[in-house]
């Protein structure tokens, strides 16, 4: 009774904690849109043109709000079946949540040198890291059974599956980059946006990111 | 019971990163107010001065944070009703979340550039997003079966009613901006600070917005 | 029944936004402490040099931090007897948060302008504010019937008659710039930490504070 | 009972508190990461070589998330043995989170001026408090009998005897950049790697901090 409670109570502010950190670097990345703040007096036709500038900044700032959306949900869904935790399963959700913290800077990058490979890598890079942490979290908490709930086994897969294949198409897209940056975002942006309205997901798949 | 457990508490952290995101949105707010940095002694006089020509700032911040309330009290009031979510309804949210989130970026391009129609259409439109993006939330959760709690059904119509109101108000208020920018914000405080203080509502309107 | 539920909830997720601006504006104070960052390479004697000049910085985050503290505490004692919450409610905490958020604003004022009567007054205006819409609150929930817990009665008069000795304290305080800017503040610290450390509390005092 | 609840309560929301301030602290010290934002055209090797010179901002970054890490866990278990509070420990405790907020401007300093023993000091004197607050807190809360759970007399010298082991070798660390100041800061993430993944420890010291 006494793990059971310490593990419950240390459970809620894991997810306390993760829901801080995504809620903030989700809401500080409007701070890498900075709309012509030195040009105090400026035509709306003025205005209109420095809007359409910005464009790899919007662009970023969807991408990685698709991107923060997408682990956030991946880390709530591990955190269902999850019912109890221990000191190395919370390592794992900080070290987690030291990339999720990165993100807005590998954005920014993003944004300002959005026709440069180096900023795509260093994006998916980042991508790759919250990938592998979470797998690394589901992995551990299924060695050491921590995990129970409906349905686990079938999820278990599912999810593991699911990282894979979404890590491999987060890497085709970053290829992507040696013909093209824009080509190379727009397909990861694609890609998020079937995960987000699960246009084309099997069944599976979709139990898997409820 | 398993489905359940699992709505249940993705419920929870829907409402846990709302809260988040519109409490650090509310409160980045205020970068916007930026005072006389580059001058470090200013007589008492000077400061006065300083403060009064910061009125487009301040008058924007007090316009947002009005937003911001009537939107997370929006969001918060289709929780009540909402019993169970699905990976869909998540997604609403997190691009409802999304255009929160670009509030302060609206909101400081409308302070610095208070007198353009350009910042005015920026803004509303930033405001219509989140309503559709209510809209879309309160009537998917009732096509799904997902909504349920006592006086729901009169409820269902206010909420829609309400937002289709408000955001016909916003928009006209918007149009002002073709006589004058500041009439313009003027009468969306207006209509703000009426559904705040409830002055002119009919009983069911505030009973869906309480 | 319905109606217990839904103010329950409702009840607990302006505690949860409350929670979110107190943590951030009390973490965004540290943005107002800028160190040389221009000079890249100084001696650790012109470091200390550097820091030392800070201190007008660090006074007023360590006075704000204090401040949000005490308000922190002050709206929290109020919700533990705050049994149902209304619209009316939800939106007198929005307005009391809009003041606690302004607070790194005329923190940052304050820093900048710490010889000028105007950043005291400023400051104590946003003080006074905060105080007004506790008082408000409390005498709102009041009136309507919203409060209940055992030793109800003595804590509404011991919270009320804080707010207002407090208060008065602080316009003391405030008063004092005339003769110094630095007195004022000094005198405003130290009653903060009188009530943090209730070093010179009656019992009631406590109780309604604790 | 109604003590109880009160502080019951109280207990929550003081974790809420601190696991918003935790969440931001960890969030902003990306700020403090800033790519050639004046250079919108690099080459990819440019790119490299402008990353590589971040070297010093990444090490205070990873460092400065591996020490709110450790806090925040050290906070939290406290939090699992601790059934009642007053009005004291929520001071503590907001004292505690005022250092905590500090952190990323220290840790600002120590990335501009990596090569100061002066950054290392005061990086060490913002550890030190924080490490001071959780012992204060601690035996406080012993004192006062506020403290309960199974294992709670292990447990207590347990986590004093870690704050004071912890506390000394980061002393040590600090001492050595009187040699070199990377070597000191090497040696204090060595010291929080360990205690992040447990290699060496023993294991009451793990049941202490889990």
């Amino acid at each position: 009774m006494h793990y059971n409670q310490i593990s419950g109570q240390r459970f809620g502010r894991i997810e306390a904690l993760s829901d801080g950190v995504f809620a903030i670097a989700m809401t500080i990345l409007v701070f890498n849109l900075q709309f012509a703040k030195d040009h105090p007096t400026l035509s709306d036709a003025e205005m209109w043109t420095a809007l359409k500038a910005m464009g790899p900044g919007f662009l970023s700032f969807f991408l990685s709000f698709l991107t923060l959306g997408i682990f956030w949900i991946g880390h709530s869904t591990q955190f269902h079946f999850i019912s109890q935790t221990d000191r190395k399963m919370s390592w794992i959700s900080i070290f987690f949540l030291m990339f999720v913290s990165l993100l807005p800077f590998t954005s920014d990058v993003l944004s300002h040198h959005i026709e440069n490979k180096f900023s795509i890598a260093l994006y998916w890079l980042n991508i790759l890291v919250m990938g592998l942490m979470l797998y690394i979290n589901w992995t551990y908490a299924g060695r050491k059974g921590l995990l129970s709930g409906e349905g686990l086994k079938e999820a278990s897969h599912a999810i593991k599956r699911r990282i894979i294949i979404a890590q491999s198409l987060y890497g085709l897209g970053a290829l992507l980059c040696f013909i093209n940056t824009y080509l190379s975002l727009f397909f990861i942006v694609a890609v998020q946006l079937n995960y987000a309205f699960g246009i084309i997901a099997s069944k599976q798949k979709g139990h898997a990111h409820r």
